[in-house]
């Protein structure tokens, strides 16, 4: 067993232990016992164990709850545990798997929710599994399903990593299929059969063309795409190809609804057979919201627009706006050199406890 | 293990029995263990067993020595095996993986071999392994390699499918690879990567565009092709590839060296990485020679030109005159519903019997 954390101590030096917990997405029993061992002493806080999902939150009868929540697993470990430290003091970066998405996030949940004994709103804080796998696994989704009363809040905030500032609603996210069929022949006779993967070759073009939109919901700029992520075709070197398929991935602006993201997609891949494996909606940044709004002031800064899909969209399904706000650079989240800086999290933590004295 | 082989009962019997043994490239043994336990007892045939390779031979010190060889091996199963056999008498046809490319050729062979225990020529008889598969692999270019005293010969037959005809020549082929190269990232940030398999689209347009090449080599018509054979790119459904490689296989003409045929390419892909992965020279028609001549005239009917490539070409090499000659009709080698008349069967072995008696 690792040492306990030390929830009273530096946010930083927490974080680093929350690293070096290894926790990819399927394996976070360790960390889950972890953060519940520590959070029980405070009691000021009801703590709920349910899977590898922790809940602790405030009952003090207050006018408002808000729900603050942030997942525990990361994608695989890529000899980046345990964590290791760069520069000196304010400019010190943590380093290691899950520095960045999102254990940089955890760490000021958990050191806010040791310190806000008698926060201005009642304060949910939800720590889950599973976010970086598929959607029927993800910890928050289990808990929307069954035990929806422990999401009710006025407004969440989801400690994604966005550079310790606000980032509105979250793009929405489809995968397809692009299938080509052929007619399979021995390749010394190719005008007897028809190839599949060269017939791919015009709905690649139509990718290679494909100008995306940028637009503006709620005062944010969003920035579409539309990309081939995986090409597969053929099954021996002397086989003209029957088959071939192109999978999609289509990220869309939150004005657009999942039916009308798949209906957009047909009309570009017209005359193309196209079969739809996946998708999530987006939110809208929401930021017109009164409690978002209060939200903004108390934190300072300006709001830009979320691109990666986050479970700031699970609530916005539920009617609860919600925003991203964490430390960290999105853009490194998933790489092997992600990273943390130490005044991200410090800048993070001082916001959480400004807003909620 | 499948019941032993008969090689002196119907030579369509013994197709069945052959194409009931599975035998996918590399999974040889099983086949070659029936084919050397059926030759073992026929007094007037020396067997080799060499790897997956069995060669049977006469020892008659006659003038002249002929080998006729074929492949065990065939392209992967597609729910056709075991065999079935639809119509009724001489129009039977028989059914399954194999039984086209080339276990009909496979049948003659041994049914002739048992047979012709006096034959006017010397004869060897060889059954090899890994055909469909690289060059590097081929069980005739082992032997070729190891044992090259095992396919001295004035000429050669090679009963791959030929419609039961002689075939002369054949085309050669090379494989290559066209590498696309990008950048990874996120797939919502795909603006900060380059997708390497939306680049790919240009390629295969080239090659949607090719017009093949019809051209006559010492009397016979060949025509070319150019085909993507597979592709293959991506990682992850959330990450914009780097990575894309598409196969490409080239049929060419006997008049085309190798070389001849790369420089070709080169040209036709300028402006892409092109790596070439495998190359086997074609075979002139070679029918002007004289022992070519003497089978034509034994076995009757008119020559054409061969597409695909086989081990003709092989022999060609060591200066062996060579031809194909085979049941069942090419355009079904490779094809899930590829089939061989008994007919064939019977005509090719009467052909062999007559020749060589």
């Amino acid at each position: 067993m690792p040492k306990p954390l030390d929830l009273d101590g530096d946010v930083v030096d927490l974080l680093r232990a929350l690293v070096d917990i290894e926790s990819v997405s399927g394996d976070e029993g360790v960390i889950a016992d972890q953060i519940e061992g520590a959070l029980q002493p405070y009691e000021h806080l009801e703590v709920i164990r349910d899977g590898n999902v922790v809940i602790a939150r405030t009952q003090l009868a207050r006018a408002e709850r808000v729900v603050i929540a942030g997942h525990l697993d990361t994608v695989p470990i890529a000899g980046n545990v345990p964590s290791w430290v760069t520069g000196a003091g304010r400019e010190r970066i943590v380093r290691g798997r899950g520095s960045c998405d999102m254990k940089g996030g955890v760490a000021v949940q958990l050191s806010a929710a040791a310190a806000l004994e008698r926060p201005s709103r009642d304060v949910t804080w939800i720590f889950y599994d599973n976010e970086e796998v598929e959607e029927s696994r993800n910890g928050l989704n289990r808990i929307a399903r069954e035990h929806p009363h422990y999401l009710v809040g006025s407004f969440a905030v989801l400690c994604e990593p966005s550079n310790a500032g606000i980032e509105g609603g979250c793009q929405g996210t489809m995968r397809l299929i692009v299938e080509l069929a052929g007619v399979a022949a021995h390749s010394a006779r190719s005008w007897k059969g028809h190839n599949a993967i060269h017939d791919a070759g015009a709905a690649l073009q139509l990718l290679t063309r494909y100008q995306p939109r940028e637009i503006e919901v709620d005062g944010l700029l969003y920035h579409e795409g539309l990309n081939a992520v995986r090409i597969t075709g053929g099954i021996a070197g002397n086989v003209i190809p029957d088959r071939c398929e192109i999978e999609v991935n289509y990220r869309f602006a939150p004005d657009k609804s999942p039916a009308q993201a798949e209906t957009y997609l047909r009309e570009v891949f017209a005359g193309f057979s196209v079969r739809v494996t996946d998708v999530a909606a987006g939110a809208r940044p929401g930021l017109d919201q009164p409690a978002a709004a209060e939200f903004l002031a108390a934190v300072g800064g300006r709001a830009s627009a979320k691109f990666g899909w986050t479970d700031v969209a699970r609530f916005a399904a539920m009617g609860v706006p919600a925003v991203n706000f964490g430390p960290g650079d999105p853009n490194k989240a998933h790489a092997d050199d992600e990273f943390c800086p130490a005044a991200d999290v410090y800048s993070c933590r001082d916001a959480l406890l400004r807003w909620l004295s």
